[in-house]
């Protein structure tokens, strides 16, 4: 099989961990007779110090003549603390959801039984965690109409949704459920909010097609809630974007290990992989970075293209490595292995 | 000291806890010779039931005239999987906020050393959870304009607030700041929302004013994540209304106590107390639901008087009940106590 992919290694520690899925995919390649080619671009911070903008028009070209997208990370400390900044990292993340169209955000969140330890809540061992989030990503009050008024002394946000948009990615939602537990849980706020009651509404006729389908509706207050008192109830959990960004990364955390969850970000056509983790511009350089997210992120970009076979490989190989001790800083401070060590451990085992 | 005091049951385990409340303010008005009193009102379910409306008028004009309300809990579960339904408990809720203009709601979180066995959460015992939220409770997206399309295929919010709406109860935050630790973090979005930059502004200019406090500002996802993997660090939190009703329900199972956080929510005239935890309709009429809430809420209460003794008598006498053992089924399953008993031990003890 033949694939192009667009690199993008971002910012911090981005590069290093891209490095390694590159590896990792490569390997793959070599293996099962594949051949991907890559294709630098640039986005966030490192693309507003090498061209000035965020999101340079040449990285949606690559992007768009890509059957994927690789992402490190992005963001960088430097812009944080400037709100009012005219150019900013992000843009360029929000800019890329737009341009290719990548409505549907998919995040597995999966405990580790040998790493329980890590976890910051007291997670009940015989169920563990284990399901998907599905984030709406283009939709919503990110990419409503806002307006400060003329004297600065009042401002608006506006959250939208159209059924259309509902639907698309509540079809992927409800396929994933189909092929796990069978239960989709909807988060939104439908006891307040006119779009989250469009959500329920657009749930409920989707959900007779799918009669196996267990439906629960959570307001996401109480979503906030059941993530840390009993997180292993979920299988699917389907949301719009604000929502998603918070309580996806409220349950990234869980697993105490950060590092290790990948994400997918599904569009019509090109899709986005990249792990959750951030920038982490401390850790930048260092080769002590956590390289499973992105690797596990491959694993995600390996079956987007109907590789389940090699993707399983990638997987066992990360399984192998984790019950083998052969981890990285932030799993193990005391015993712990190179980003790149890692990378090849992987590699060998494949 | 005289007040008038108006008493809104609601539903589920409301009346239980709002009586133990009740009686704790006789007690303190018996010992301290002050006079409480009562007018009941009606709210929510309860409301729908008696008189076919989720707020009756005769509630908002009670509130009005008095000096305070105590409220158990409103919602029902009758009303849960209907999101169409034209009459609704929550009405009532949002009613009251909007008709008192109970701008800030006001919930500490602060875990008891001696409860941290049931936090869901690995609380490093040295440090302990003791911050306190502000979330603005009668503006953003709750209360702007909304509306679906007339065929029904598109849903619109609107998240709209003015300087003024944040500064009333950033100078509430800062003041308390003040009397604690400090320290104020301000939960936003403000790299994608144009209200948020407009909250990051309004405390910016205001946090001039208040040069002892340090100021620090967390993007809502963060929060999300921060709350669960370092509680600690938080003194005051300040927010609005759509990310406090998230990020303040997620708080609020941190203790693994949500039974006894207490709430205050503060207007312009009146100010409404009552405890976080809901109507928890399963437990209502057995004499089991925790009344610390309703009991801490009533200390709120006093301290609203300027009765701060008072307030003090009555955390000392909760704490005392906690320390022994005095404790309702959801603290301990197998050696409890009734919650009328433990109302009758606090008010001994007073
Ligand atoms: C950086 C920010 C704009 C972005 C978001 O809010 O979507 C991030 O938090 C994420 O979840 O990918
Ligand atoms: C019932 C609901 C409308 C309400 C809110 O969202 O404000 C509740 O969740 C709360 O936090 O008091």
């Amino acid at each position: 099989m033949f694939k192009k992919i667009t690199s993008i290694y971002g910012d911090g520690i981005g590069p290093e961990v891209v490095k390694q899925a590159m590896k990792v995919l490569d390997t793959i390649a070599e293996v099962y007779n594949h051949e991907f080619v890559y294709e630098r671009a640039l986005l966030g911070a490192e693309a507003i110090d090498a061209t000035g903008a965020a999101l340079p028009t040449e990285t949606v070209a690559s992007a768009l003549n890509s059957d994927a997208v690789l992402l490190g990370a992005v963001g960088h400390p430097r812009f944080d603390n400037d709100p009012n900044a005219t150019v900013r990292p992000e843009q360029g993340l929000l800019g890329i959801r737009k341009a290719l169209q990548l409505y549907a955000n998919v995040r597995p969140v999966q405990t580790v039984p040998s790493l329980h330890h890590l976890s910051p809540i007291k997670i009940k061992a015989k169920t563990g965690v284990d399901f998907i989030i599905y984030r709406e990503l283009t939709g919503g009050i990110y990419f409503g109409d806002k307006f400060t008024n003329e004297d600065g002394t009042a401002a608006t946000d506006t959250c939208h949704y159209q059924q259309h948009e509902i639907e698309r990615i509540a079809r992927l939602a409800f396929e994933a459920a189909m092929q796990r537990h069978k239960k989709l849980t909807l988060v939104d706020k439908a006891n307040v909010l006119e779009t989250s009651r469009l959500w329920r509404k657009t749930i409920q006729q989707i959900a007779v097609r799918y009669p196996e389908v267990t439906v629960e509706y959570l307001f996401v207050d109480n979503a906030a809630m059941q993530l840390i008192l009993n997180p292993g109830q979920f299988d699917v959990i389907l949301t719009e974007n604000m929502f998603g960004d918070i309580i996806s990364d409220e349950a990234s955390v869980l697993t105490g290990s950060l590092g290790l969850l990948p994400s997918a970000s599904i569009g019509n056509s090109t899709a986005l992989f990249e792990p959750v983790h951030g920038s982490y511009p401390q850790a930048a350089g260092k080769d002590i970075a956590n390289p499973i997210g992105a690797i596990l992120s491959a694993a995600m970009m390996l079956d987007y293209f109907g590789l389940q076979h090699e993707a399983t490989v990638v997987r066992n190989a990360v399984q192998w490595t984790l019950e083998n001790g052969f981890v990285t800083k932030d799993i193990d401070p005391v015993n712990f292995y190179f980003t790149s060590t890692v990378g090849d451990l992987i590699c060998d085992y494949i």
